[in-house]
């Protein structure tokens, strides 16, 4: 994190990571935080059996956990605001084999409104990553004021 | 589960009930199947704290697992054909607030390769739902043949 | 249009009419915004040779363009807010054979940021309709002061 | 394109710009085919009154077009198999501002049954493009024996 030359993304930096922090389902999923910079986030996985679905992989919802978390973190990162997932689409490209599942997010286009987040997944086996998942996201900017009024994401 | 006047029906649930059951990622959850026919599944789970994000709703991560499982296994219904999600959007509508949060997936269109089911999500409170989550979700059908050579969603 | 008894929604519907007739592409593909109410829209379109792809079919770029147009459109009734389509997806059930299209959109979850509507479209052959495609759209809306100095759908 | 280097996929290529053309909406709009290559072809139009919406710019639907059809068709280049549109979801970025609207598709995962492709569209506007919307898309890859006998994408 480039926390010394942008003191404000210090501060929004900190604010993600006790927000996630205190996210139940990111803790029983066991996700890291893994990189986090103006923009962009990653969040990764290693694989437990309770990640997976009936043939050993890592199941699809632990990659749309994953999806829906950084892309909503990138967003957040890009002007401070808080921000919420208003919707996503994934597409499924190959088995989630191996031992880490690795997403990231990376903002397309910063909006004051929404913001529009692009995704992809990898699952690691044997040093090599193989690219699992596909997404793409809008995100809703909240100024404080809403913010602190409003809860949806479609508000 | 209308088994008896359809005994085809009773094997293919028969076989969701024992794949789901052997799903790691469902038990972490602890969610439940609580409604399985022909073209329709819902999938329903009770609020704990490790399943909530910093606010206290009900984390996207478990509304997307839902829309993930309960989509695929409502086509895998439809003609008792192996079915993989092959993608899904998911909009989220309100903050997913109560004690217990359902997805009712329904096929609309079924198909020999490709299924279109939709989705939504409800989160009950106080004996009130409240719509929280809408899905679109295009699955694959595997034949038979295919499902036993090939293991990705887009292959 | 229930006008009468709603002057507020008789005047948004007199502008969304006035921009409906200075769109050169509506023009150019013949469609009609054939209902307007709070929180609804339809727009339809006769067959002609110049609207279809190599089978006969109505161009799937018809049935995106009716999606287009008639979710935003929507979104612009429920609040009299300028409405610029942020995203959708469209997912395409039947091929378009038939004399008319119809696109018949609903607002599912208005909202001060984005508006999440529902399309789905029709195809008319022998006084039958025909459910050839749904789709799923997230709308920006903007305020009047942002609509005057924005253009972006993600500003 | 790469004709001499791979004689089949001239062969494609002959097929599909005779498609194409054959497209009687192609037409009306007016766009060409201006690249085609093993999974990527590129679609793009001119600025003409007939295409825009109310404030000047590319109407959505000109892009959704777009879209629809280099997606279906850099899909159809990967096997010389017939395509079909699935589904596709699009995000608006920017308005789409311009003398030349282009769309570039290229397939992210081929598929014996489903293809993923993904499209950006830029607007040309004195020599620079501009980002203006960017498409995920899942195209359904027909056999010759199911295109013989099917016409639904969802079939």
């Amino acid at each position: 994190m480039r926390t010394e030359a942008d003191p404000d993304f210090a501060t929004v930096a900190e604010r993600i990571h006790a927000n996630v922090g205190r996210q139940g389902f990111m803790n029983l999923v066991g996700a890291e935080l893994s990189e986090l910079s103006r923009g962009s986030c990653t969040i990764a996985v290693e694989r437990r059996p309770e990640l997976l679905q009936q043939h050993g992989f890592f199941h699809g919802g632990v990659t749309a956990f994953l999806v829906d978390n950084a892309t909503t973190i990138a967003a957040a990162t890009s002007r401070g605001q808080p921000a919420l997932t208003a919707e996503y689409k994934l597409n499924l490209l190959a088995p989630a084999v191996g031992e880490r599942l690795i997403c990231r997010a990376r903002v397309i286009k910063p909006g004051r409104q929404v913001a529009v987040v692009a995704a992809d997944v990898f699952c690691l086996t044997d040093g090599v990553e193989r690219h699992t998942a596909t997404a793409l996201a809008s995100i809703a900017m909240l100024s404080e004021a809403v913010a602190a009024t409003t809860k949806s994401p479609a508000a």
